[in-house]
Parts: structure tokens; C-alpha cells; sequence
């Protein structure tokens, strides 16, 4: 360990105490990796402040060690956003995990950035709220990390994603400075949305450290069914004409058969593990609104070819079709050493063809792979289930990620809509965005960070 | 007209044609203001392009004549945001104005900057869809203007505003160069989010070329209500009441007194000119909701102690009720001399309070001022009749302004709900942000337009 790195360490170990500052390689083990494939750097320290104020000393401290920082919450972010670099102080936000204040007169919750998301929607429901956003991690992710990465879920059709519930944030600056960006009124048009730029930053603007987020009325009723198809298109069809006859339901998820296989063989739900495709849909709200749309999205699934069409009887069959979708991941990931989840979107009268591409495009390379996604959304995982030890397929998987990417962006899509750019989608960053845009990106993270000093290597090649 | 100034219009001129570039005083006096009272500067010069490449290339001129650019659309902007400045070029958009794609599988429009807000919302309704965000000024507003000022309108409460449908945007930098920001998709976390950041950034970034926007279905049923009421605490009271018990209608409206009478005088609608206050109340959306909302808003209304809460009978009646709040600022403006409008929101907890405050206010500056209002979204239009050439008088209104700010500052609000910063609400800004979050807003001001090119002396003091 260099002289510079042991006095980072001590300097903050001697204002947060030994306790909170991690130093042995054993510890920032631990630190080095996120939910995403093989990507690894043990940090040179992690510290776990429990104010602002020890944030921006943090912040400070680091700045004169010139040592990278990393923020990090619980570590299940898929692009590698939270893995450090060399000589990087991980400044790990998840003992900062108090619920500040919910008010149910303007329907708002403060919480602390290690706040895990799911807390937050239980306190809600306390009070007859909801905080809509659900990433597959909401058990163990915490909101800071949602807000980092702009994160989704499986309600982002209705409900849309994290951003859409942010009203305020608390973050510290690369100077050490902190600023609050935005305030409790539903409208507010006082200068520019830095509180929109922070969201979705991933880490590299500013360490987020408190979050206002708006809450919504809990929905009433809702209806929770599964179709399934014999072919991949009929539940894409599915999907646009549910879309097309302006149903807006709350979630339209897709398993592909692969997806279907390794879900069912992991938690044993009762999947058609002989179809194709399956669709999970979901719609909440009024129960007279939801009897009607379920009913007519059912009837739109049957017009397309679906064989069945489930409605899940309770709301414990319902967690049950859901749990299953959230487990897709876990699920795929068992069954190869590497796991690589894809988070390409595209406009929704493209998913069609987009699921065809990537079923085509495995065949073609002789891969693996198995999709699932909010289909909803036009967001697809086409998750490859490979070995990274296999230097030809990786290959192969390099050149089947490629087409995809150039395939998502020529009909008008996005490289990664939800898990965010970081480490594992910055070659491609260039390619959609075209020169003036990227420069313009990069304008920005020169204004705010002009050292360099947050979450160095990240977004940017 | 000094040299300089001639050979920018005659090199415009040159590219453009000289019936699309204005010099001639009585023909720059029509651009000298917008809709904010009190404000009055002619421009040096007008020019009307055609095209995106145009007014890159009136940017790149421009710059070349190290002349200010103040960009323009119909003038209907209530801060004194498209107000020249001394030898600026005026960039007029409102020939811009075609609708270039109405999707209707991914339910988006495609339109250029100068398009009438009314228009693509009549657009979309041919297609069974939907454009919310609904100024006053929406018959004849640009959707560049409200893109660059984040509109808001009579839907906000359960649409949301302007930036909530800005999918993406093309726009002209301040070194000239043309950017997209934002996609189709209705997920991307593919870099920062400056698609946003441009969104009300009232001219001072960018020039907004053109925007793709979000529609959503039509609502199938509506209902629209006027409640009367003897004070204005049971208006609040009200509103309070209904955003308790969890209900989110599309509108809730206030008008005081002086307001009604003035309206009433105007537009004739059969207004309650006796009431103290007036609430207009609309739900919209699935027929069973629809009536068990109005049902439930009605029943609140009496509760609080409405002394009438009418329905009205169809569309017809609807409209004009509408309309009638639409006419507020106009018919307000019809009795003194001079008005100044007022743009203060606050969380909607602290309504009742803030508009007992203004009326407070009024009384002891003795000093004439109608409220109205987004009331559902805490935006409030306090509205100043007055008279500019009585300096005594003005002097009260700048003692009533200051203090309406800083309660409105001091209870969590904001100097502005949707009509922006602008020339109006700079002395106040700093106030409001602190000077970390300020510095913050001129940092990312100085990245994207370091020779203050674009809108200069606006929102930054």
C-alpha cells in the first residue's frame, strides 16, 4: 500500500473512527465487483459515513489524496458503475439509511441515500402510498444507487422510472460543496433541472445523499395474468396491440423459453415450460378499470395465438408470477460460469422484430442466450449465458452484442435503458449519441468535475 | 444603426433573402416585448429562418458579429424571457411550424419548434390521442416556448407539465453546432439526461429546433364542476381535502373575488361575482371513475362548505367554465394600467396559509391584487392591477412582492411555478437556491455557452 493511500485512510479513520474505514485487502474484496460480469478492482479504501457533512469530508479528504471516489450502496448495479479503480476511496452510502420524513399532505417521503428501495415503498403503503419504481434488486438495492442509475422496473410502463418520483436531492459536489436541488412544490421552473442532470448521473456529477421523492395513491385493485404463446412474435404482437388499443397497463413482461426453463427449474411457479414465450400482465387502479382492461387485454392476447390465458386468482399467485420475473436473472445465471445481462430498448412497434433479431443473431453465433425484459417499455435483457474462460465464444459473444447494438440504434433505440451506461456500455456511448452530443456530455462532466475526481473511467471511453 | 449591426442583417439577408431579416424600426418595435409587463427593448435585427441549417448558420453569424441572440416564438411569455437586449438578433421560430410525424404505434409527434401548442394537441386528437400540458396562452404559444420554459397549465395536477411529454429535442448550440437529445424510446439512461436540462433552460443554452413529444390516450369521459365559496380558507381547505383523500383530478382552479368580477365582466360565463372564491374542478378519464370522483369532489366541496357546487351539463358548458379561467389574466388586465403577474407555488400543504397571506398583503400596501390559480399544483398567479407612472404606488407593490417571496421562500416554495426566471424573477433567484446551487447553474451556463451568446442577462443577475 503506498504512503499516500495509508494517509487517506488514517486521516479519515482518525475523524469516522478505525471502525468505519476499511483498509485490509480481505475487507475491499468485498468492494471490488457490482452485478455485473467479470469486472473486478479491489478500491484502496472504503469508508461508510453516516452524515453529509462526513460525505463532504470524504469528498475533501480524497480531493487532497487525489485518490478517485467511488460512491456505492448495496453493489447490484449491472454496468459496473460501483466497481472501483485503482487507488479509488469507496464511499459506501449504506449506513446512511434513515427515513427522514413521510408527508401526507404533499405525498412525499425524504429518505437517506442508503435507504433500500423497498423500505421506502412499505413505509408508503403505511399511509395508503405507493413509490412506484421497482428494480429487480428492490429488496437489497438502495435508493441512491436507483437514483444514480435512473433505475426501472416492472411498472415503468404506467408508472415510469426513478427519475419520474424524484422532487429533491442533497448531493455533494467534486469541490466538497453540497447543494440541495429541488423542493417539495409539484411545479418549479427556478433556473435549470440540475435535480433531472443528477439523476441517471452515475456517480460521476456528485454523491447523492438525501432524496425527495414524490408518492402516489395506492392503487385500489389490480389483476395479474399470464399468457402464453407458442411463438416469440405472437407475444410481441400482444404487446402492440395492447399498446395500440391505448391500454396503458402497469406491467407487460416477456420470458422468452430459455428464460421460461431456468425460472421454472429455480423457483418451481408453475411456468409452461413448452411455450415460447410468456407474457406477465399486470393492471391496477379503479377495480372497474382493471376488470375492463383485463379483460381486454386478455381477449387482445387470445386474438393473437396466445394458447392460455392465466389470471392469477389472489394477490399471493400474483407475487408469485412476479417473483418469478424478478428472478429471471438469478435464475439464467445458474446455468453458465458468465452471466451477460443486455439492456438494449427501442421504440415499441420495433420489439417485434428486435426479439426475432436477437433469437436469429444466437443461432447465427451458436450462443446461448436467453431474453426477458419489460417488453412494455421496449426494454429487453438478452442475457448470454457463456464462459469467459472460452476465449472463442466470447468471441462470438463480442460479435453477437455488437450486431445487436448496431441493430438497437438503426431502428432508434438505446443502448441501455435502465441499468445505465458505466463501465460495460461505454464503448457504445459514442455510436448513439453521434460527436456533438457526446462532446456536449462531456462538457458538462468537465464543468462540474473539472479534476476528474468522481467515479474517474466511468460513462466515458 | 451602427456598423456592425448592418452587415450582420445584410449578411443574413444574403443567405436568407431579405424578406425574412427586419431592421426597420417600426418593424423591430413588435419585438421589442412579450406578454411581461413593463419591459421594452428593440433588437437590432429579426430574422425568420426556415431551417434547422438556418439557424445554425444565424448562430454562426451572429457569434461572427459577437451579437446576442434572443430566441423568439409567439412573444406570449410572461418573464420577460424573449425580451431583447440591446443590438441582439432576434431568432423569430414561428415560421418553423410544420408537424413532421404523428406516430401512432409509439404514440409520439414529431413537431418543429414554432408549431402552435393547440395545434398539435388538435393533431393528436384526430388520432384518438392526447397532448395534456395546456397554458392559457395555448392557441397561440409555440411549443419552443413552452419546451424553453417548461410550461405549465390547467392539467398539471394529473399530467404533469411541458418536460413531462419532451421525449426529445433538436437543438442549436451556442457554438452552432446541432444536437438530438432524447429518442423514442420511452426508456434510455444511455449518458447524462440533457434532453431535461434544455427543457426550461428559457433560451439560454440552445435554440430548440425541434421537439418529439409524448401523447397519451384520450380520456374516454369527463366532468367539470364550479364550486362557490364565502371564503377563501374553505377554497384551500378544499383542495387540501381533495389531494388527502387520495383523489388526483386533472384540475383544480381558484379564482378570488376581484378575479371572478373581472372575468365575469369580460367573458360573461354567469360567474358567482358575490362568491369570495371559485374553484373549477375536472376529472377526466374512465367513466366509472370519472363519476365516482366528481361525486366525491362535490361531496369534499360542501364539506369544506361550498355554498353551490354546479356540474356542467356537457362539453359545452365545460369549455366556457375553462375558458373563462383561461381569460383570467386578460380580463384582469383590463382594469388598471399596468399588471404584474405573479408566479408563486408552494407545497400544497401551505396553500390555505400563502393565499391568506397574499390577500394580506394587498390590505395593508393597500394595493388592488386578484389570485388565481393552478390551485391543485400550489401555483399561485397573484395578480398586481396597478399603474407604473405611480411611483408611491410601485414602491408598495416592490414592498408586497419582497414579502410574498420571502414567505413563499420560507415556507419551502418557489419565485416560479411555469412562467420561468426570465428578466422578472432574477433578483430573486439566488435567493431561492443558495449560493451553492446557483453557482452550480452558472458553472453548467459557462460550459455550454462560454461567450454568453445566447439570452444573455437572463435568469443570472
Amino acid at each position: 500500500m503506498s504512503q499516500t493511500v495509508v494517509s487517506l485512510a488514517e486521516e479519515l479513520a482518525q475523524e469516522l473512527g478505525v471502525d468505519r474505514v476499511l483498509t485490509a485487502a480481505e475487507d475491499l474484496a468485498v468492494y471490488a465487483y457490482d452485478g455485473t460480469a467479470a469486472l473486478r478492482q479491489n478500491p484502496a479504501c472504503v469508508v461508510f459515513p453516516l452524515t453529509t457533512a462526513e460525505v463532504a469530508f470524504c469528498v475533501q479528504t480524497a480531493r487532497r489524496h487525489r485518490a478517485p471516489i467511488v460512491t456505492r450502496g448495496s453493489g447490484t448495479g449491472l454496468s459496473g458503475g460501483s466497481v472501483p479503480m485503482e487507488g479509488a476511496l469507496v464511499v459506501c452510502l449504506n449506513r446512511m439509511d434513515r427515513i427522514i420524513e413521510l408527508d401526507p399532505r404533499n405525498l412525499t417521503i425524504e429518505v437517506e441515500a442508503g435507504c433500500i428501495t423497498q423500505t421506502i415503498d412499505e413505509t408508503a403503503g403505511k399511509h395508503g402510498l405507493f413509490y412506484p419504481p421497482d428494480p429487480g434488486s428492490r429488496k437489497i438495492s438502495t435508493i441512491g444507487g436507483n437514483v444514480a442509475e435512473n433505475s426501472g422496473g416492472l411498472r415503468g410502463l404506467k408508472y415510469g422510472v426513478t427519475r419520474d418520483y424524484v422532487m429533491g436531492l442533497e448531493a455533494v459536489l467534486a469541490s466538497g460543496e453540497v447543494v440541495w436541488l429541488g423542493n417539495k412544490c409539484v411545479k418549479d421552473v427556478a433556473g435549470y433541472n440540475l435535480r433531472d442532470l443528477f439523476v441517471g448521473s452515475e456517480g460521476t456529477l456528485g454523491i447523492v445523499t438525501r432524496v425527495l421523492l414524490k408518492l402516489v395513491p395506492l392503487p385500489q385493485a389490480r389483476k395479474t395474468m399470464l399468457a402464453s404463446y407458442t411463438t416469440l412474435e405472437a407475444a410481441g404482437e400482444t404487446v402492440s396491440n395492447i399498446i395500440a388499443a391505448k391500454i396503458i397497463p402497469c406491467t407487460l413482461e416477456f420470458l422468452d423459453q430459455q428464460t421460461i426453463r431456468c425460472v421454472e427449474d429455480f423457483a418451481h411457479v408453475g411456468l409452461p415450460t413448452e411455450a415460447a414465450a410468456v407474457l406477465i400482465m399486470e393492471t391496477d387502479g379503479h377495480p372497474h378499470v382493471v376488470a375492463e382492461e383485463a379483460a381486454a387485454m386478455a381477449a387482445i392476447a387470445s386474438a393473437c395465438g396466445a394458447i392460455s390465458v392465466r389470471t392469477a386468482a389472489d394477490d399471493a399467485e400474483a407475487n408469485k408470477l412476479l417473483s418469478a420475473r424478478r428472478a429471471a436473472f438469478s435464475a439464467l445465471a445458474r446455468v453458465r460460469p458468465t452471466t451477460i445481462l443486455e439492456d438494449v430498448t427501442v421504440p415499441r412497434s420495433e420489439l417485434a422484430g428486435m426479439v426475432a433479431f436477437i433469437a436469429a443473431s444466437a443461432a447465427k453465433h451458436g450462443l446461448q442466450i436467453g431474453t426477458f425484459g419489460h417488453m412494455g417499455d421496449g426494454n429487453l435483457h438478452p442475457t448470454y449465458l457463456t464462459d469467459e474462460r472460452n476465449a472463442d465464444e466470447m468471441h462470438r459473444v463480442e460479435l453477437s452484442l455488437a450486431e445487436i447494438v448496431d441493430r438497437t440504434l438503426a431502428v432508434g433505440g438505446t443502448i441501455t435503458g435502465e441499468h445505465g451506461v458505466g463501465l460495460a456500455k461505454k464503448p457504445y456511448l459514442k455510436q448513439q449519441l453521434g460527436d456533438n452530443s457526446y462532446q456536449l456530455l462531456k462538457l458538462v462532466k468537465g464543468a462540474l468535475d473539472p479534476d476528474g475526481l468522481l467515479n474517474p473511467g466511468k460513462i466515458f471511453e
